[in-house]
């Protein structure tokens, strides 16, 4: 069973590199790195055990790759009209193709580009870093979800998570609609606020008019999954998020690095698509509708 | 008849000075630059004719200020607490109180601590600003509009209406609910928002998402307005605020130079008081909301 990593950087990287080290047969797609990585191979500093692989099978154009029976497409979402040349080469094998990445829609869009593609989501939670060419730095947690988005080989699924779990990568199947409102409940106040007030997640909930609006954030989102029909989720997801977050060390989301780092932000997939869908629905979310708001003023305007 | 100025920056020196080179009898209240304004006296740079005035009268305790017939109160409403203090010995000749300030819900406030004070309210249009001690610069417009708010002597909002215009400030009388609505229409979106994004009024007007959300905040105090049975406002004053700050140069609300300078922000009056009002009538303004909540955080945690 072949693996392709499309994007091996902080996730990509992480995640194909612990299946490589267990043994399975991993073929990943570099950009920028990829001179480097053929000569030096890919390092992974990890609170879970590091290690390095001496020599993994690299690739800068996904044409020189073999037929794959699973992909990881680990690429940022704002990269995803890439997938429309980079995927052909790859899809002869009728391969089970696994986005993990952020945000609400991403399946919808790909799945459009490809109509008859087996389509799963990966849910990373998981802080990691690609801090130098070749070098991976995975500071903590590591777990992963999949949920089937129009996979029709449900053998394949089991197998992967079989093969994470083998590789020491905590992973779990779900259902596919909770699983992506749920980690948007996190995602869509933090990201954007750590952003737009400069903060870190603990500075947020230290202050009480941010914490409340970070609740009613969560509760935004909550009421749009509640509107779309998902089922699990109410306003105690809510509490556990802050609660689980109170506990958390200050964090600073991947929003906030790419802000920091002066990299385009993820504002399509973990605003304006869910808010679109939901406002389709009927259902408003006007705070989260401002946060954007702010965040494609900052991101035209950085400052 | 005699005028005291209750406060003589940017707002009360300049309508205090225009008052007594017209010839009206004016006591200026002063605290910082009282020393000052006592040996070189008053200037007022102005776009409309500048102009010394050699020997105000000039106190720096209210005890000491003669009782008046009209006192014009221009301390930033975050200071409102001293008038508890600094009314007291200016009130035995029954005058009429006239708070020209920003907001919501001052006159109310006021009216608490003083039930039998006679109040107007004063909303200045003007660009004006104290630059140094004893030294206003006038940059643009002037105009001022009152209205009772607990006035039993119309004869007299009468006459301040004309020692205004005839010392060439444009004055005009106009409804109590309407007036503080209307200026909220502009205020509660551009003053927050040029804070929260580091921005002027027309960087914000130039992105399409903050255009839209500055519009849609317009929109909320609008909704509020209509709720509470004010009159004479609907979408069309939206419209016309924008197309007014589209022609207007680049502009710095008096919120952003408190931020800025790092001075205290009028939030109370400005955000959380009109906020609270609607929504006691039940009527919510949620990005109005966040604005609020994003202020209060980087008023406390200034970065």
């Amino acid at each position: 069973m072949k693996y392709g990593i499309i994007g091996t950087g902080a996730i990509g990287g992480y995640y194909g590199a612990r299946l490589a080290q267990s043994g399975q047969e991993v073929h990943f797609l570099l950009h920028s790195d990829y001179d480097y990585v053929c000569t030096h191979g890919l390092q992974v500093d990890s609170c879970n055990g590091s290690f390095h692989l001496d020599h993994p099978h690299v690739y800068n154009h996904t044409a020189d790759m073999p037929p794959c029976d699973v992909v990881l497409v680990c690429l940022k979402s704002v990269n995803n009209h890439k997938l429309k040349e980079l995927l052909p080469p790859l899809l002869e094998s009728d391969p089970l193709v696994i986005l993990i990445q952020n945000g609400i829609g991403v399946e919808d869009d790909v799945q459009a580009m490809f109509p008859s593609l087996q389509l799963a989501a990966g849910l990373a939670f998981i802080c990691s870093a690609k801090t130098e060419p070749g070098r991976i730095n995975h500071q903590c947690y590591g777990q992963i979800n999949l949920a089937s988005y129009s996979c029709r080989d449900e053998a394949l699924l089991q197998q992967v998570l079989a093969h994470f779990n083998a590789a020491g990568v905590k992973a779990g199947l779900v259902e596919y609609h909770e699983a992506r409102w749920k980690k948007a409940v996190w995602n869509m106040p933090f990201n954007g606020m750590t952003v737009a007030l400069r903060a870190q997640t603990d500075e947020l909930l230290r202050h009480p008019a941010t914490r409340q609006l970070i609740r009613e954030q969560m509760m935004e989102v909550i009421g749009a999954a509640q509107h779309l029909g998902v089922k699990n989720i109410d306003e105690s997801f809510a509490d556990l998020m802050i609660k689980m977050t109170d506990e958390m060390t200050p964090y600073s989301p991947s929003m906030r690095l790419d802000y920091d780092f002066h990299r385009q932000m993820e504002i399509h997939y973990l605003y304006t698509r869910p808010i679109e869908i939901a406002r389709a629905a009927g259902f408003r979310m006007p705070k989260l509708e401002m946060l954007e708001a702010e965040l494609r003023f900052l991101s035209d305007y950085s400052r």
